[in-house]
């Protein structure tokens, strides 16, 4: 089979692989028809996040089920399925609370662990917790995005919206103020979640136009990076008191402390942006605010039915989310593209 | 009247002071009964925090309302009350959304903002939402918990307990496992808290074997700091995983960051300790554990009525929790045995 193989920073090259095999009783193996880009998937391809090389790439990808292990419950043979970014045992102690992103026999998708869905196969471990059946009714583009970035952004933004209607920040959503910081694909889902919940104002921080038009088009109000004064207009707002939620979802230090200075005393921070310094704030600082703070992934597993409901609702919005539908053969290009800001979403036609 | 002033690091005074008066239309005047001495004063008695002399001490007090100004409605003289350790506003947006943690217009007494209650009489700004009625069949000793130290515990320990209890850390309380790191007043209330709420199992971390005593008396396991292996026995009662809400109360780096890494994956840290210093672990480490932080202070009288009704189920177990009752004129003596550990609560009875 054609498959999308990483052989270093930015060197991506389709080649033929021997197509999967069920290995484990609960294996599934889906003939891929879309497979998605996904923005975490350039700390590799840049050369950030070191890593062997030989791997197939993807961890977005919908398609139909060809065989299933004799464990497998919920999947049959010609179902159409999405699958989630890592492949969760639903047997750990954190997969039966409910916090899949934890699992602890968690295989990702698309690195050395676990070959991923650019390819015209691939083999999904734990099926029955992996896989989610794929609604006829939506298209393979918007199906895409459950994997990974919509049940993200829903998540992170969530997180601030249920912190915020809570005890010990008692408001409702109309009054709220929130912040999302960054608009990529993520940021834009939970823009779409933020408004589709009810938020009535919401401040879209990025520094690329194009991002900042879609944000507005969803109902934010776009504040550019480097051209407005992104404090004073939040703190001028709100009577001075700062955002009642501040979404993070850059992964970088200048975004974690830009998002803490923007939150309230006795508010919330959700960031869902990967990190990988220091804390850019002091614990003197977070007792004077009073403030909560969220770190982490999302639990796609268990927000797949909620998460798929509301984007649904932003079914005629989302359609044109996919900016680019490649060939697989063509994956280098998309790549380089998508690298490049060239591309809003792209996607591999199987 | 008789009034504890402070003069400096180890330095208190009896001296006599002009009686207050009401200033302000929302102002009462209190005859003190019972004022307490808070481990929160030992900052200013020790020198750490820096501040002008001249002050009378003492945020923790009850007693007898002797005159109240035109805009008190709540109080009037002949009333019992138990005071908040801050005067809080109730009219600025944090008051109006019960976080008088963070009132705009708030004075903290026993400071150069607003004379305390170690004193024959105090007066009390804000008097209808400083001062809170004192139910009649509840001894002095018992309300004075009231003023600061059983509400902070108790906030501490419920944004623990609720947020295992909700959506994200979904959790029974009797199957959930917490640690409360630090034993002192504040600790041990938020212990009979946690005991009270249905907490079946919750580590206590001191160095100080009278207080561990006290939190094993209320059910805690008692664990030594420098004896005993806290991190492998919170890890061995939880497969591994760490626990699933730590409250920190202590407020220094080392603390902060056995919390930490006590936490479990997905699990919440609940820091009311005043802390000063940095945040003592990386924001990767928080992406990787996907945890929750609360920083802060408690609305103490938002949370007045159910902290009181907490108390009163501990009425019994509290009853002791004043060590050391002396008179005004031995307040030097007072803060000397708290400051060396030699009491464990100390009040003064005016």
């Amino acid at each position: 089979m054609k498959a999308v193989v990483f052989h270093g920073a930015f060197d991506i090259r389709v080649e033929d692989r021997p197509e999967p095999q069920i290995r484990d009783p609960t294996d599934a193996i889906v003939k891929v028809q879309t497979a998605g880009l996904c923005g975490s998937e350039l700390h590799m391809y840049r050369g950030h996040q070191t890593t062997k090389t030989g791997h197939i790439m993807g961890h977005e990808f919908v398609g139909i089920v060809t065989a299933v292990g004799p464990d497998v419950r919920t999947h049959k043979v010609g179902d159409k399925v999405v699958s989630v970014f890592a492949a969760v045992c639903q047997k750990c102690w954190f997969c039966q609370h409910g916090l899949g992103q934890r699992c602890e026999n968690s295989l990702a998708f698309g690195t050395q662990q676990l070959d991923g869905g650019q390819a015209e196969y691939v083999r999904a471990p734990f099926a029955d917790g992996t896989l989610h059946h794929a609604p006829a009714h939506l298209d393979d583009n918007l199906l895409v995005m459950m994997c990974d970035i919509f049940p993200t952004g829903y998540y992170g933004m969530i997180r601030a919206l249920e912190f915020v209607g809570a005890r010990f920040v008692p408001q409702t959503l109309d009054e709220a103020v929130f912040v999302c910081l960054g608009c990529g694909p993520v940021g834009i889902c939970a823009l779409m979640t933020a408004v589709t919940k009810g938020v009535k104002k919401i401040y879209a921080v990025d520094a690329v136009d194009e991002r900042l038009a879609e944000a507005e088009a969803l109902g934010a109000i776009p504040l550019k990076l480097g051209r407005d004064d992104i404090q004073k207009t939040v703190l001028e707002a709100t009577e001075g008191r700062g955002a009642d939620g501040v979404i993070e979802v850059v992964g970088n230090k200048a975004a974690l402390r830009s998002a803490f200075d923007l939150t309230r005393q006795c508010g919330v921070l959700s960031s869902i942006g990967f990190h990988q310094g220091e804390v850019p704030f002091l614990a003197s600082e977070c007792y004077a605010k009073n403030i909560t703070v969220n770190f982490g992934r999302a639990p796609i597993s268990t927000l797949f039915t909620e998460a798929l409901e509301c984007l649904e609702q932003n079914r005629e919005r989302a359609a044109s989310f996919v900016s680019h539908e490649l060939p697989l053969s063509e994956a280098a290009k998309g790549f380089d593209i998508f690298e490049k800001y060239q591309a809003r979403k792209v996607v591999f036609k199987v």
